[in-house]
């Protein structure tokens, strides 16, 4: 009972079939590993996106590079959307199957290739989960920073140009990708990047696929940076008189140069959320909570810096995790702060925006947001990556209240309108997917949007790589 | 009385005259400020690569973006190549008009356009200097810290993804640049990226432009990050028996995680020359030049780290530049090594290499390197950000004496051989120019060089955006 695509993009999008000699090719060489059935199709042709659209034809699991590049080509031969499904966490519609075609499952390639401890990389399957990266590489010491809301896939990362809250002192997957295959819209299989920390080697291609969100390419090999697991890590939270006053404390720690490795924002709705999924008692009022990594001596010394600068804009109740459970028991709530937030209303769709703006312009942004939709009287909650300018306000709509998910959208337009407007962008970590191709015309202007299709047209001639994504061809 | 071009190369570079009809146009438009002087066409066609090329036929001080649209319009309807011109300072003929054409000099657009300290950004013109900016921006407490050798534009440092002393820390221009003004081969003017410090919006096309050498537009304005002057910096000096021994010791300090703003290897060579050139004292031994950025308790913490594992490899005579005057004084001597290196014998020319490896093969990569040269009695000198992986080996080649530059290139081949065998790149961060042309298909693979190929073909059909560079068309 989702929304229907939006009309005016409907012209774009007539469906493309499988013809029956490529699902019987298909059926030839993957067996069982290509599927029909009714249940596995609807599985892969939805997403964490309030957006209803038909089902991929078929569905296949791909267990390496080869096979993903024998799909495409048979995909490339008959003209077929192909589309990389991962964890399906999309909240934006990236991975739905506009025009049918083929579904690759990436699910089974979830191996860890090859772990260089002493390089601070690690080779993966695009399948791999974040959370089971960390869990593979713990002995090494080290860890991968990049944590979205979902367990999302690390191909599913990259392909969004996924961040998350330690983005703040470790960056995005633009920062840490360092080399990738990718099996080309003709089926080839290429090599981008080197294991080396940088390079000026030519066109940064592994940046052009890192957000490109399916559409140029299916990247099946990622190679990572990680990091020295921190001597200390200390975490802590804080409670502020408001919104404004908990986002400008974050502001001033920006400026003046805290390497903090986390900063993150929720408001009294994102805080009582929590609490109830979660059997937490934290102050239900505007709340950071953060985390400090580094030597003993510095984690103390920015956590009392930061603990000044918040009592000056009337911060209390700064209390710290002390052990790594309790840590981890804080973070945990965070991180589902997404599902918990749906509690809030049984049976509820969730439309978030996904704003990034020049920190200083950060406090005016979320606090119009949260004035704004109190005033519409939508149930809904804000967290924020805030250390990087990036919110998120959920609005909780019915989705059997039509008028619920148009005052959303309305909402949602407002946030993404002054984010544009003070030099911002209406997406820091979800990607565009099908539901903010409009905002992306207003944010890059038409000739931007040009260059784009120009490199699409002539990467993926047949428009084949999930089609009717980030703009209109 | 520089090389020729490799001859393998000519075929693809038959000049294309600028035609009468374009010049007048031009001279009507610029009036003095076009040139067809022959020694002002002989500045725009030189760098500092051992290249000798053509010069273009017109040179162009253009003043506005306005202006770099218009003359790439006309260089769009007369087919005729154009090459962006800023310091200068290209070690891989990057610049040279090797199809002739027109040079657009940037030098006039040197103004700082906007300055957002409190988003720790700023919008630059693309001539501004790196010294530049940082003079200008003093009085915000910020400061930028890419910093290669020359006194580069920000516009060429761009245009080859340059990075510098800093990139262990800070990143190189991949990580640092926000937004761009961008003028495309049909002389549109496009903006990418925004001034948020992350984005998911469509396809990176900053990150696309950074690195790819003019060859698919000419960025005049560009948007790159700051950083809060630290708190505490000091610098310091050790000397170790071996490379080996000061490269170990950068290994293991970047695996534990220290975050060290600089870590500089001068080899026993590039020392002398900066003892000569800047009238140091420096023992003339394989040395570490190493920088620490922080409070003053976590620079203390750094240090003391850093100097216990140096002794465990054999480091002495560590020695610390207290006051500011000292720390200038060594790393104006460290960014003068290229022309000190240069007076170990007058009249030379240099070859020099970039390739940047994996950190764990980066000991045994600057060995042999090291035993290579002096094997082959060829004055040379070594100077490396080895916190990246990265080094520089720069043989000094007599121009009357073509044996010597031709040993320079079998001994540069087989430390690009090398680096690409252990997973690394052949440059790190001078960029591909007309000099590593075959390299690059050695280490990125012809698929990767055919995607790079069809981006080109597509951006910039009639090849006039810098032809000649990076790869053949």
């Amino acid at each position: 009972m989702n929304a229907p695509l939006p009309a005016h993009l409907l012209p774009h999008l007539e469906p493309r079939a499988v013809p029956a000699a490529m699902l019987e090719a298909l059926r030839a060489q993957f067996g069982d590993r290509c599927s029909t059935a009714q249940a596995v199709r609807e599985q892969h042709g939805r997403d964490e996106s309030p957006i209803d659209a038909p089902p991929p034809e078929v569905v296949v699991f791909c267990e390496s590079t080869e096979d993903v590049a024998a799909v495409v080509k048979l995909a490339d031969q008959y003209a077929v959307p192909v589309i990389a499904f991962g964890a399906g966490s999309s909240l934006e519609g990236a991975l739905l199957a506009v025009q049918g075609g083929v579904s690759i499952d990436l699910n089974r390639m979830n191996k860890i290739l090859s772990i260089h401890p002493e390089d601070l990389s690690v080779t993966v399957q695009a399948g791999v989960t974040r959370m089971q990266l960390n869990n593979e590489i713990r002995h090494t010491g080290l860890f991968f920073p990049i944590d979205p809301g979902a367990d999302a896939s690390i191909g599913g990362m990259s392909a969004t140009r996924a961040s998350g809250t330690n983005a703040v002192r470790y960056g995005t997957m633009r920062e840490n990708v360092l080399a990738l295959t990718v099996v080309t819209p003709q089926g080839d299989i290429i090599r981008t990047g080197t294991r080396a920390r940088k390079s000026s080697a030519g066109y940064d291609l592994t940046r052009l696929m890192i957000g490109s969100e399916g559409t140029l390419g299916v990247m099946t090999e990622i190679t990572v940076k990680l990091y020295p697991l921190p001597e200390a890590i200390s975490a802590a939270t804080c409670t502020f008189p408001s919104i404004d006053a908990a986002v400008r404390t974050t502001i001033q720690l920006i400026q003046i140069g805290i390497p903090i490795a986390r900063c993150e924002l929720l408001d009294a709705h994102a805080v009582r959320a929590v609490n109830k999924h979660d059997k937490l008692t934290l102050t239900e009022a505007p709340m950071l909570l953060m985390e400090f990594h580094g030597s003993e001596a510095s984690v103390k010394e920015q956590a009392a810096t930061v603990q000044d600068i918040a009592s000056d804009f009337g911060g209390a109740h700064f209390q710290w995790a002390t052990t790594p459970e309790e840590r981890t028991r804080l973070w945990t709530a965070r991180h589902h702060a997404y599902f918990a937030g749906m509690q809030l209303k049984p049976g509820c769709r969730t439309v978030t925006t996904d704003t990034c703006v020049p920190i200083s312009r950060l406090a005016e942004c979320v606090t119009v947001a949260s004035e704004e939709a109190e005033a519409a009287g939508l149930l809904h909650y804000i967290v924020g990556h805030v250390g990087d300018g990036n919110f998120h306000i959920a609005y909780l709509v019915d989705p059997a209240v039509p008028a619920e998910r148009e005052r959303a959208e309305q909402l949602n337009r407002e946030v993404v309108r002054r984010a544009i407007e003070v030099g911002g962008t209406c997406t820091g970590e979800h990607g565009i997917g099908l539901h903010k191709m409009d905002f992306l015309v207003d944010e890059a202007g038409a000739g931007a949007i040009d260059m784009m299709r120009t490199v699409k047209r002539a990467l993926d001639p047949k428009n084949i790589m999930n089609p009717g994504k980030i703009f209109a061809l």
